[in-house]
């Protein structure tokens, strides 16, 4: 079946006659078909009014039923066979290598899910039995279990077109918690989002869901995720995209009649700091590995390391030296789109014309939309006096900051904004800088890293992708990984309510066989 | 040493020149000793500066060492004596028997929280070990905790002078988290204040921690609260009051530079469900349990039962005439506040003069600030065409409603706001009709009851006392029992990083002997 073009409203698709708009191939340099249709009010309100009405019948589900969905939505992923990553390499301009990797975390963390749900701890069981003789007072018999917050409303992101768009870790998470999907796709990549969501609502009829489970809205500008949003039926917003979006989003979920909550994924720098023994003792791999990381995905990355502390001195130069040497062989790779193409170019001339920020790397002009490397250098006193030096350049661009002394390192970090990640190059001899340099990183960031590069994130159930603002909007979460479950549950306490009635995770019974903490200890 | 009418700043007392008020006895009609004076801005800045000069160094003191301050805080509760009590009846107008209870149950969740430090799950330890064979990659070592997420603004409560207050349920969750606290006392009852708030300060002087650990802010007016949750140093915030407050503060929070997390505990009229087989069984003992429920503490809990929702016929009008007479027996009890009386009797004459609502019962005019107890009743018609019947009226008065039909019971359930708690008044022939209408519950409220009354909150590993807006402002939290510690806690990953630099709720040794999430499976 060709690509209509239209949105999937349930089990049905859009008519619609909103503004039409293309996909572009940044490789190419060309328009692709065919047209495609913006969803209009009518969709939204049909998708929402839908997910409404399914919720409580897919909430009811079940941790089996919906682990099976999930496992579902995989095969059916992995059914569509090559035309998925061929139309996604069109519509994004990364390279098949790295969309076939993306391709297996996708499924593989639909899978994950499928596994969360079983083990089932995800319901937080909580029975605390009555003590009908204590005194004062006997206690009434009490039990808490978490159930889905209601239907979310997600935003497929632009850089991952499969595993952070349309059955990405957002869907997945809130499909797993029990809640129904209305995706907005990204307009870059509208095909693969079309291919994907047929995927997915295929699985929903193969597992005889109610259709409102899953609908995917197609459009360009920002009426249509203003208006989803603001649609009283969402209960929840998942997002990953740029801080301006973000935001937006943030003040419409909270100026409506009923706020709610947004997990938004936006801005992170990625500091990544070169402590002195380890600098002094491997310079040309951590040289390497930082080009290497900086530019993965044309830079594309919420994890691209942005910026990179160390001790002003020899060493410090030769990192310097050693990574701009090593930038300038990276070839120039294609970006996403040419609105990040554009965005590039002026981040770069911005940081490039600021006072005291001097040009280390910069490889040769590219034609088309594809992403030159660069590297900058300034100092941590300049760094400190100019917030734009910390402002977020997407794509493959690094700034480091030579400090004075270990103070003036502690002080730049104080300065920090939230970050996803911050990554410390460190050897045994960098204990005791790093134990002073630990408690503030942890107020900075979700993740830190000893070694290694903030490129990469893991799906497992230790990770941490979120971080204080403006990395996220709420640094109580995780978007990757299966913690990123919690995000859309919300706990219900039941008094003294009888076995026939109770939900299974809370039966004494435990028909389920998962963990209940019974009077505050864990058992099974 | 008396009563200084002065903030706590950290170790130190504040010599405010701000606005002076205070106390008020509603039962004797008069203004209790001595002047308290407003904090000042520099009071704000500096309790907030010194909050956030603590926060690395409280964090670190590690679960066992925050157990025992929060015992401390607790041993200097008791000591201070019948002192307490006695301001707490003056300022309040709440019996001693009320206030006794509340007192051990402020004391009761300081140790709960103890405990629940002690064991250990609220790290949510994750570790997932390295595989350096993995392929096509090599997974990292990834190890998750949770950690405090900053200093929190607490408000006290006017209706818990005591277990909601200085010391009360926010405060001991977000110590217990790690967070420094700097309370905003209500004015209601600055003196009871004081007295608690000089015991955490010894307390934190006993347990040698920094002195910012805690502050307590006394005031009059709105500024106060606002420059406190403004302040950048706050990064959550715990309430308990009004809607109106509860937005006016998630408005604040939303505007500032970097949002913050608003815990606001706000309106619930937590609507009491009459199935047919209860009411026609025990109607007189539900009609007695529910007067004493809607009169408990003059009305004046969150959980108070201010709607009743039937089926119109003979056993729904026997409710109606024995509730209304048991309601004219009970005595009209002083309210808190001069603000608090003059808003029921204006709530009261509102209800009153609505279309289709009719007087079944009112006691008594009173005199001074005594609350008389009030009972009305509607249909389901007249309940679904007016939203000023669902609104919160603080106070001893309760609107029934009869539905004409299940439907029309089902349809208001649908349109009720979000809810604290929701009770049946059940018997097994009524199963059918609560199963239908659960899954409407669920959605509605934070707490379902079986028979019992809504008043009486346990403090317990089960409770959920939250629920959708407005009842609160975060469905996904707890105000009371152990669950109220993740509302102050964010997890942070640590990818590759040392066992000597790991927190020690992460190490493979496990020297907590605390759960710890092992590759998804949880093992001690």
């Amino acid at each position: 079946m060709p690509i209509s073009g239209q949105s999937i409203i349930g089990s049905s698709q859009a008519h619609s006659q909103g503004a039409v708009f293309q996909a572009f191939d940044t490789v190419q340099g060309k328009q692709i078909e065919p047209d495609f249709h913006s969803a209009e009010p009518q969709d939204i309100e049909r998708a929402c009014a839908l997910a409404q009405t399914a919720f409580d019948l897919y909430r009811a589900t079940g941790q089996e039923a919906r682990a099976v969905f999930l496992e579902t939505i995989a095969q059916q992923i992995l059914d569509i066979g090559d035309e998925l990553i061929l139309r996604a390499m069109a519509e994004s301009g990364l390279p098949r290598a790295r969309l076939e990797g993306e391709h297996g975390r996708t499924v593989g963390q639909l899978r994950l899910f499928a596994a969360v749900l079983r083990e089932g701890s995800w319901n937080d069981a909580r029975i605390d039995p009555a003590l009908p003789e204590r005194l004062p007072l006997p206690r009434v018999d009490l039990r808490l279990r978490n159930i889905a917050i209601g239907p979310v409303a997600v935003f497929g992101a632009s850089n991952f077109p499969l595993a952070f768009s349309v059955a990405g870790g957002d869907t997945a998470a809130a499909l797993a918690a029990g809640c129904p999907v209305v995706v907005k796709a990204h307009p870059a990549h509208p095909g693969t989002s079309e291919l994907v969501g047929r995927a997915v609502q295929k699985a929903v009829a193969a597992c005889n869901l109610p259709e409102g489970v899953f609908s995917l809205l197609t459009g360009v500008g920002n009426a249509l995720g203003t208006a989803l949003v603001q649609n009283p039926c969402i209960q929840a917003v998942g997002f990953t995209g740029s801080r301006q979006g973000g935001l937006a989003l943030m003040q419409v979920a909270a100026a409506r009649p009923q706020p709610i909550p947004v997990y938004a994924e936006m801005s992170s720098i990625n500091p990544v700091y070169l402590l002195p023994a380890a600098l002094a003792a491997r310079v040309e791999a951590i040289a390497k590995g930082f080009a290497d990381s900086v530019t993965l995905g044309a830079g594309q990355f919420c994890t691209n390391p942005g910026l990179v502390l160390g001790l002003a001195g020899a060493d410090f130069d030769r990192f310097a030296q050693l990574a701009g040497a090593e930038l300038m062989q990276r070839s120039a790779a294609a970006m996403l789109t040419t609105g990040i193409h554009a965005a590039y170019k002026q981040g770069v001339a911005t940081l490039a014309a600021q006072d005291d920020v001097r040009q280390l790397a910069r490889g040769v002009a590219a034609d088309g939309y594809r992403a030159v490397p660069a590297l900058f250098v300034t100092s941590g006193a300049a760094f400190l006096a100019n917030p734009l030096l910390s402002a977020e350049i997407f794509g493959p661009v690094s700034l480091l900051v030579a400090c004075a002394s270990d103070a003036e390192l502690l002080q730049v970090s104080e300065q920090l904004e939230g970050q996803l990640t911050v990554t410390l190059q460190m050897d045994g001899e960098d204990n005791a800088l790093a134990r002073r340099l630990l408690p503030v990183l942890e107020r900075k960031a979700g993740r830190i890293l000893a070694n290694g590069f903030p490129t990469g994130v893991e799906v497992s159930h230790a990770m941490v992708h979120g971080g204080p603002f403006p990395a996220t909007s709420d640094s109580r979460s995780t978007s990757v990984g299966s913690a990123a479950i919690y995000r859309f549950l919300r706990p219900v306490s039941y008094q003294n309510l009888g076995q026939d009635l109770l939900p299974a995770a809370l039966q004494d019974a435990n028909p389920l066989a998962i963990w209940q903490r019974r009077d505050g200890q864990l058992e099974k």
